[in-house]
This record gives C-alpha cells, sequence and structure tokens, in this order.
C-alpha cells in the first residue's frame, strides 16, 4: 500500500521503520534531511517537502507539537492542499482536542477525510510493532488504512467516529499514567525515607495490586534515578498535561489532580529538565524528601 | 494449629473462615457475640473475651483502627496480658507505624513475639484466600505462623525485619490506589463530558497501559457509581489516607497528592459518605463537571 | 484634552463619565449603541466605529478580554489604522503579557505609542474616582496622558517602562486578591463549622491583623453569601488565574495556589455561576463542608 | 494584682516583663532557670516549679506546644493540683480545640477556671503592648484578669464562651496568614523572574488594594530573603496549620489551601528549615523558578 509519512523523530522513525519492513510503498519526509536517510536505506522513498509526501492516497503525520502538525497540514503546501481528493490523514501525534477539529473540517472542506490515531507506547515499542492504536474518525476510512495500522500497532482501538475523540481519550490515558508516576513517586520517597529497600517495594507493588507494566517500568526509573535518555521527554509530558487542562478548562471538567501535575512538571522544567524522561517528576518528592542521590539535578545540569 | 483470631468485620470472619475450614484450631472473639456465631457454626470455638483468644500459641488480630488494636492488646485483659511467653500476636489490622512500634515494644517487654501483617484485597478476595500478606517482623517468628498465613494468602511477602516496615509498606501502597481512584475519577469525568463513551474508555485504558486488575474494577465501579454498598469503607480509606500523611509529616516527606487524597476524602465524608466505598472519591470529579447522576448523594443520604 | 474612550461596560462607563465630568473632551465607543446614550447624555461626542474614536491623540480602551482588544487595536479598521502618528493607545483593561507585547509592537511600527494602564477597583471605585492605575510604558507618553490618567485613578503607579510589566503586575495582584478570598473562604467554613460567629470572626480578623479593606469586603460577601450582583465576575477572574497561569508556564514559575485557584473557578463555573461575583469560589468550602444556605447554587440557577 | 506566669520563651519574657514594668506581683517560671533571672532582676518573683507559680488568683501559660502546656497544667505538681479553688488559669499559647477542652473540663472539675486567651503579634509587639488578645471563657473570669490583660495586649476581643472557640480563631487567622505568605511568595517568584523590581511590587500591593501591615512585613521579609532570625518559627507555623487540618478533619471540613501549606511547610523543614521564620515557606516558588539567591539554602544549612 502506498503511504507518505512525515516526521522521523524517534516515535516516528520507528513507525515508519515497520512499514517499510513490511513491504509498504513508503515516502519519507522529515524538516531536517539528515533523519531521512536511514529509512532511504532501508528502502523508503525521499520526499523533500510536505507535498511531496502526498502522492500516494493516504500520509501519516508523526509530530511533536501543534504548531508542527499545523504547519504541516494547513500551511502554505500543506497537506489539505496536496493530497488528492477523497485521500486520507492519519494524525497520529498527540494533539490538542481544538486542532483535530480545525484538522477534520480542513480535510472535510478540501474532500479529504481525516483520522485522529494517537499511539500508546514508548519507542521500544514502536520499533516492536507493540504500540496501541487509539482511533477516531470514519469507519471506512479506518477500514482502508487497517493493513497500514495493523503494521504499526498491535492493536487498534476505535473510541469515537469524530477523529478529536481520539485525542481526548489519548490525553486522558497519559493524564492517568502521569499520576501514577507521581504517586510512585512520593510513596517511593515515603517508603524510602522509612526505611524499606525501595526496589522490593516497588517489586511487592507491582506483583500485588498494581501490575500493570506500566507500574514496573517507571517504579524502577524512579528507583534507581534512571531519567536520561529520556524515553517521553518532560517537555512534551508537560505538554499534554496543559493539552488536558485546557479541553478540561473548556469543557468545565475541575481536575485538581491535573493542576498538580501541571506544577510538578513545571517545577522540572524550571531546573532544566525540559529532556529528562517524563518519569522524573517522580523524583522531585525524594528531592524534597532529602534523598541526596543526584539524577534530577547532574542529568538537567548537562 | 491452634490460633486466636480477634475481629470478625467483613474481612475478618472471611479469614478465619478460612483457617476453620483449613481444620485449624480456631478460637474467635468479635466484641458483638452475633458475629461469632457464624464462625462456631463452621467448627471455631468462641472466645468471650479477648484473653479467652490468647489460649494457644499465635492470637491474629484483624480490627478496624488503632483504638480497637491498643485497647485489645495492650488494655486490661489484654493479649499482652494473656498471651504465653513465647506466644506470638499477628496483627492483620491496617494501622500507624507509631502503634506498630508500641506493640512490637510491649509484646517484648512481656517476653512474646509481634508480627504485622497487615493484607491487600477485598472481602471477596479473603473469601478465596487470594489476599496478599505484607509482612514484617522476625523470621522465625514468621516460619511458625507459616501455616497459617498460606491459607489466609494466595502469598506472603516479608517486606522488613521491623514489624512496622509491613505498615509503611500497606500505607504507601494504600496511598497509590487511592492515587489510581483519584485519576481514574478526573478522566472518567473529563472523557465523559467530553462526548466519549465512559465504559469504551475504561476498556481501552485497562487492555492496554494499565491492565492491573485495580483499573478495571475501579474504573467500573466509577463509571457506573456504583459506590455502596462498600468492600472498603471511605471512613477506612481517609483513616490510611492520614496516617500516611501522619507519617509522612514525622519523616518529613512532603507529599501533596497525598493531601488532595485527603481533601477528598474529606468532602465526601462531609457529604456523609462515610459508608460508601471509598472509590466514591472517584465520583467527586463528575459531581463537579455536573454530572446529574446521584448516587454519590443518594448512598450518601441512606 | 482631547480623548477617545473604546468600550462602556461597568468599568468603562463609570471611567469614561469621570472624563466627561472633569470637561474632557471625549468621543465614546461601544459595540452596542444603547451603551453609548448615557455618556453622550453626559456629554460625550458619540462615536460609531472604533476608528471613529481615534480623531485626537489619545485613545482609551477598556475591553472584557484579549479578543475584544486585540480585535479593536489590530483588526481591519482598528485603532493601529486609524490613530494619527504620535497618537497613544491606552488600554486599561487587563489583557495578557502576550497580547500588551504584541501592541506595543504594531503601535511602534505604525508610529504610534501604547501605554498600558490597568486598574485597581470595582464599579464603585470608578465611578467616584478612586481606582489605582499600575502604568507601564514610555515616561513621555505618560506624562502626557496624566491629565486624563488623574481624573481615572486616585493614584498612578508607574511599574515598568514596558507596557507589559503593568500587566504582569496586574495579574499578580489579582492572583493575590483571589488567594485571599479563597482563604477566607476556608476559614469562615471552619470556624462556622466549629460555632463562632462568622462575622465576628471577620471583625476580630479585620480589626487585628489583616486589616486591609479587601478582606472586609470580602470577608463580609462570603459571611453572608452575596454574590450578586457581581462587582468583578467570576468568569472574568478565572480568565485572570488562567492568564497568570499562562505566563507563569511561560516563564517557568511554578505556582501551586494558582493551579488550586483554577480549579476553584472552573468548579464554580461548572456550577453555572459565570455571572457570580469572584468572591463565590469563597463560598464553595463552606458548600463542601456541608453549609446549607444556597446563595451559591439559587444564584447559579437563574 | 498576683499572678503567676509560666513560659519564659521570645514571646513570655516579652509578655511578663510588661506585667512587671507595670508593677503587678508576677512569679515567673521557666524550666530552663537562666530564662527566669532577666525577668527577676525586672522585679518579678522566682518561682523553682509550675506549682510555685500557682499561689495567687491568677497563672498564665505561654509555650511552645500542646504537650507542655499538657505537662504543665495537667502533669504531677501541675496547675489544677496546685491553684487554689476558684482561681483562673489564663492558657495563651496556640494549643489546639482538644486541649483547650480537655483543660476546661480538668479545671472545672478542680473547681477552677479556664480562660483560652491566645495572642496575635510577634516578638516585637508582645515588648510594646501592642498585641491583639483572642479570648474565650466565662465573662466573669475574663473581667478578673482584665487589668492583666490589657498590660500584655492592646486589645481583648471576646470571641467565645467556650474557651476553646479563641484557640480555633487564633488557628484560623494564622492559617489565613499564613496563606499569605504562600501568596506572596509565588506572586513574587512571578513578577521577579518577569523583570520587574520585586521591592517596587510590594510597594505597589501594599499601597493599593492589599494594605494590612501583614503584607508589608511579609512582603518585605520574601523579597530580602531575610528569614533568620525568626520572629515566629517555621517549626511552629508547621504546628498550627496541622492543628488546624485537624480541627478541619474533626469538623468535616474541606481545606485544600490549609493542604497545600502543610506540605510547604513539610518541605522547609525537611530542607533543615526549623528554625527558619515561616516567611521562608515563600521563598519556596522563587527557589523553584529558578532564583539563585541562597537565604533559604544557607540559613537551613546552619
Amino acid at each position: 500500500m502506498q503511504a507518505g509519512f512525515i516526521g522521523l523523530g524517534h516515535m516516528g522513525a520507528a513507525m515508519a521503520g515497520r512499514l517499510v519492513a513490511a513491504s509498504h510503498d513508503v515516502t519519507v519526509y522529515n524538516r531536517d534531511p539528515q533523519k531521512r536517510r536511514p529509512l532511504v536505506e532501508l528502502g523508503a522513498t525521499e520526499a523533500t517537502s510536505p507535498a511531496d509526501a502526498c502522492r500516494g492516497p493516504v500520509v501519516i503525520t508523526m509530530l511533536a507539537d501543534d504548531a508542527a502538525v499545523e504547519q504541516v497540514a494547513l500551511g502554505p503546501d500543506g497537506i489539505t492542499q496536496s493530497l488528492a481528493v477523497g485521500g486520507i490523514h492519519i494524525s497520529m501525534s498527540t494533539i490538542s482536542i481544538a486542532l483535530a477539529r480545525k484538522l477534520a473540517l480542513a480535510h472535510k472542506h478540501a474532500g479529504q477525510r481525516f483520522i485522529s490515531a494517537p499511539v500508546l507506547g514508548r519507542p521500544e515499542a514502536a520499533a516492536a510493532g507493540k504500540l496501541f492504536i487509539i482511533a477516531g474518525g470514519d469507519t471506512a476510512a479506518l477500514m482502508t488504512c487497517k493493513p497500514l495500522l495493523d503494521v504499526i500497532g498491535q492493536r487498534t482501538i476505535t473510541i469515537s467516529a469524530e477523529p478529536c475523540g481520539a485525542n481526548l481519550a489519548k490525553l486522558a490515558i497519559n493524564f492517568l499514567v502521569a499520576s501514577a508516576i507521581e504517586a510512585l513517586g512520593e510513596s517511593v520517597a515515603l517508603v524510602g525515607k522509612g526505611g524499606l529497600d525501595r526496589q522490593a517495594f516497588i517489586d511487592l507493588l507491582t506483583s500485588t495490586v498494581l501490575t500493570a507494566p506500566a507500574y514496573k517500568t517507571y517504579g524502577d526509573l524512579i528507583v534507581h534515578q534512571r531519567f536520561s535518555p529520556a524515553g517521553f521527554a518532560a517537555a512534551l509530558g508537560h505538554k499534554d498535561i496543559r493539552l488536558a487542562l485546557g479541553v478540561a478548562a473548556e469543557l468545565r471538567v475541575p481536575m485538581p489532580l491535573a493542576g498538580l501535575l501541571d506544577e510538578r512538571f513545571l517545577r522540572l522544567l524550571a531546573r532544566g529538565g525540559n529532556d529528562l524522561d517524563w518519569a522524573a517528576i517522580g523524583g522531585l518528592a525524594g528531592l524534597d524528601a532529602g534523598d541526596q542521590r543526584t539524577a534530577l539535578t547532574v542529568s538537567a545540569k548537562k
């Protein structure tokens, strides 16, 4: 199947790589030409502009934030202007509800179709095809894209006929995971200062009532203060919490825990922690409790 | 094996019932004689005082709070005065660190041994022998009690040679679960008001990144506002969060999320929600967002 | 002195009225012609468009929010396109730092001058000329406008040579006042449920350590639950807290108390409290504590 | 008038000194004999035990915390055992509601009278007789003590016929002041990082809408990071917030801002800030925002 792929960061490169490996006919674009090369070596065709990646019936975007997606999709020579009538744009980035609505409308006006399909999982999962894909949009369009999505993720769950519904679900899930990180951070600080073995506590927790792999993954990162390199950067985590708070304000849903997370991320970023893993907010409670280990500071200074 | 069992509430009755069913020689006591009868019918011996339950080498307590445990263990004709030298008191209640320390000392002075062995799980799990037991205390004493603990729980994890270490771990785990409930409540309120199907969101969440059964259990309770009857009452949940905050203050570990939970529970109790399931704090976000369904209020008014 | 005045809400009408009464030559504009009339009757000249209000050397704007100011200043036939070279635009609305910067730049490019001069005080103070004016901008321009500002306020305090500095100070002060309201609300709920006379408590407080009139004003409103009609509407108060949080995020200043206020306002708005006085956030603690008086709900239902 | 005075810390010594200077017949006691001397030199009689200070019709206590007051009042040879029938115990410390109730009952059983009269003001105010006294108790007893209270404070405000009502009001006021400190800290951090002159901002604030001296005092301390020596120590401030939260939990009044303050104080204490002025919680926001000035840390390290 022919598809364009725009955005070749940690996540995007792994996802596009899987499409190429599965023998799809993929045209890749990234603003930085250096990032296109590894994919071309794998067998992808190089595009030299976003428009260039819109030759086929489907184009996928996997970019860092709203601004980047808006530029690529709605800017001059962007997707809406370049994709064929009837073509499908699959946005897999974590973007705001507002932008998802705007894109849906713009593509509709251009006679194109728009699917939101944000993913759950870190780069390792992307490389292994183990991502989960949350999909929102028209059923027929989703069916058309199934061969592509099946290669990228282990499962696609359709949550809404509106594309933006998928983005809302993604933001809510990221909020839930960040909440778990904060709770892990505070509890590890407590039991650690109280004299228990931190790792033994995480093992106890994750072998009994909170068995989800996320608790194991983030519990271990917090216990060992391994916040660098980032699987998912704190700056992006903060962006997602602020997107969730933005939609909460619009819908008038008071979310005190989301407010607490916003403040935690801001504190981390003010320390220079942009590029740490978002698990690093789970190091703040230990820091406040007097834990002298220095990963948070040292990494922040790099 | 011969054992006394004091405290026959929802949890205690189920736990004692398993010991009887496993042919241990169990003497049961509860302040309310009515609660002793079902166990006696199953084959237990009835004790008419706490002292009366201390005839054998081991006595187990499973009571509602610090005050009850202190009264039974250290009061006139309490366990310290009644148990044989060398005897073992296994405290399975969720009590404060301070009381666990006090009990350990009192039993030591009386030539007895003390084990803290709080449990993880709700009444259904207790009845099915599926509890997890967090143990703290002397290895030899724990070994002696193994035949009893193996019947009560599916697994016993020793976290500390100090009895109070087990209580600290238990409090920290309950804090983590309450945090998950709050996060579920806020996210369900958000996606629900945003137009997604709440149950589909929980299914998505619990089949992807947060697969722990606790998320499924509490997510479902929140979506359907099934807060009554309580598996674990809000008043007890609040008690545990306050115990965690108490030890955090003593150890000087700032825990902002625990502070938020304290306020949520207090709000629920001020509405008359003492006897609702502690999952009901997860209904407050929906209430604030304008969800008109009335489980929180109606149940509270009963 | 000749001046245009755009925006004739509660505040603007009172301010423009003072200019007219002091014999300045004032041309007034409001989108709703009905609101122009009372001023015209007092002696003002009616403008039929924003451009029409830009005939003189100075134009003042006093509008509800960023969107309104941006439209009037930068939109087609807006102030930047209509004001003479060398002319001064005094923005007295509470707007974002970002918009203040944008306006400063736009006016500079147009050869005009821009002053930010947000005010402190409620409509009664505006009518009595008792407002305080926080000014930011070029000294010479401020000197030129002195005759106007002296009629509007009891005092003008220059806080910064950058216009946006005045907006930052205004947002910070509103945050401080909202914090005082929240603290009053929680303390009144506490002493009231504890059996003290709420009004006697406010009298005690405001005659001893917190003597500022704001504590008296808001303490009385909270004690008597007089939240309607609004002196300053909750929706506007929320807007200001969110503007403060926005600049805090940009500057990376974690402000947990501002986050709490954001959530309080959102809860109030979700109850339908947009048009209540912002003091109504001080009624939430009483509501949560079980205070049965109904001002918050009844007013909200109107 | 004859009176005993127990507790000669910063506050107590200043208060007792005023009584001596006003020619009352004062018998002073402090556990540390060194602290009695300066008062004896001023003309006081030295007591060598609490009982020894109970020779007259009235005894005043001004001690650090509940434990100290309970020991002196209810312990062996304490006030209840030593004071004459009909004698009056005036407790001027900031103690818990629960202890105030317990003392009132104990004195009643002993045929004595009990007044709670906590004070507002820092040591300088105590020395100058500028304290405010919040009184709770029997009118006749308060009338009897008027000559003493009039020398200690500039004004006595009776808030309740129950002694504990005065303690509740005191805790609520300290909560309000601590809230103001936190709000000042966050706003100073914001405007400072935003490029405004911090002192000019405090001057603006305190000459316009928040004119209470407390804002000036604490605003200046925060701007100049003068947290040592303490007028009122952070450890004591934290104690008061926890007492307020304790009574809030008992009365079921959710107080999220009090919860935030609890966490702030705990963070400060975990840094070693026990002996800093409680204004130092107002330095945390600046610290989090990256303010490099070191008063918080340096003082904490002493």
